[in-house]
């Protein structure tokens, strides 16, 4: 995977994504990352990038012609000519709220580009040009688009086959099947009078996961309602093989409250 | 206001919120960012701080310790023994999401602490202890606390007054009032055949303001049904005020016919 950023920060975006995990697959060539300053395609003499808006209101506007121009350089690069033009991300609050399943998709494109908007925004007739995908991460205002853009490539990157190992993979699924994580703990056993809860130390696996789902559970039904109900959908199974094995359970007591009433009887 | 991050990767938090609005405030000392190294508090000798976590799983755990101590230092440097222990807002999938009004929530603090997590989470008896928020930022996984963090430093920071200047305020005003931006032009008037429209060029300040409000309306209601539902049920008025102008119009039309139909029949 190919990650392209139009940005006026360009050392922002590399020195943000430098750590852990993202840096490592980089090292690796799974992944790469460009940053393209739109700055060095400007046609003004200036070097200027940004005009006033017409109709007049508050701050400054990214002109067409250095996006553009950004553009076209790196799909160009990419295409060498032929082939089909990557997917252009512009992060906007006007954008699709950015989900786990849409990292998932965009995890299959060979290439990405990013454009981040700087000031009060970019010139609409590139964006209608240009943009393929409008995205927002969230519902806040922020100063530029360069932080998001950080936050879709770690997301992204993270179901790009290969940058997690098996070991950490497993992690990725706590949205994919809608449900948040369950607490966690670690070394020592007891730390400010608190101890590790039981079933951890038991070496049972099964008791073990068996909690922390139920943990799962009920801190999204608790926290995220909307999450709950649709893994609930999704898992009417878990709730039948539940109710079947309290049912089972019931009547081992029972039979077993009855043997021992009888064994009283007879004696 | 004072940003408080306790951190694997300070060098992360400081480089990547350096740019534009952000560096400016943090240069006019209006906010002051401290990123603090978590690993700076172990008392392994090692210099570890993630161990196992209980019971298995994928991938190492922060402990309780370093991220006890490091929070602790913190606030007593804050506090210096008085007054109220300042919020710390861990960034996790299971927090409430964050939006706009927690951003304006959030701003009116003089000191925030943000814990960032990383591997596989932080144990759970540390967090009972410090945490007074769970936040998230939106629904997909992300390898660390830092990038959420610094999209919330970002949007609260925009918050805090002098922050931005009056002519930027204008900007932070999007989400505030539940619509999505308008489309903007900037010069030249034509690019690639595309003019801008022409009542940006009118100098009508009425009429623009009209035609911004008319295209917010219009792309929220598509892109964002819920926001515009919440727009429409506060400004009612609006709805009111162009239905009677429209009225007006219509019956201003009609004498008018009335009349020339009138002067006709004179003839």
């Amino acid at each position: 995977m190919n990650f392209h950023v139009l940005t006026l920060f360009p050392e922002m975006i590399l020195q943000g994504l430098d750590t852990s995990i993202i840096g490592r697959a980089m090292a690796k060539n799974i992944i790469t990352l460009e940053a393209v300053n739109i700055r060095d395609y400007t046609t003004n003499k200036h070097k200027k990038v940004d005009d006033y808006p017409y109709g007049g209101g508050a701050g400054m506007l990214m002109q067409a012609q250095p996006v553009y121009d950004a553009w076209k350089a790196v799909v160009e690069k990419i295409n060498a000519g032929k082939g089909k033009k990557p997917r252009v991300i512009y992060l906007t609050p006007q954008g699709k709220t950015f989900r786990q399943s849409m990292a998932r998709e965009f995890a299959e494109e060979e290439n990405l580009i990013f454009l981040c908007g700087h000031y009060e925004g970019i010139d609409e007739r590139v964006l209608e040009e240009i943009v393929t995908d409008y995205v927002s991460i969230g519902d806040y205002v922020l100063t530029g688009g360069e932080l998001p853009t950080m936050v879709m490539i770690d997301a992204i990157s993270r179901m790009v086959p290969g940058v997690l190992s098996n070991k950490e993979s497993g992690e990725s699924e706590s949205f994919s099947n809608y449900l948040l994580e369950y607490p966690q703990y670690s070394r020592p056993e007891i730390w400010h009078e608190k101890r590790v809860p039981e079933v951890l130390l038991s070496g049972d696996h099964k008791k073990v996961e068996e909690w922390r789902l139920e943990q799962s559970l009920e801190r999204t039904r608790k926290a995220r309602s909307d999450l709950y109900e649709k893994w609930v959908e999704e898992n009417q199974d878990y709730f039948i093989k539940k109710a079947k094995k309290e049912a089972r359970q019931r009547k081992k007591e029972q039979k077993k409250k009855a043997a021992s009433e009888k064994n009283t009887c007879i004696l």
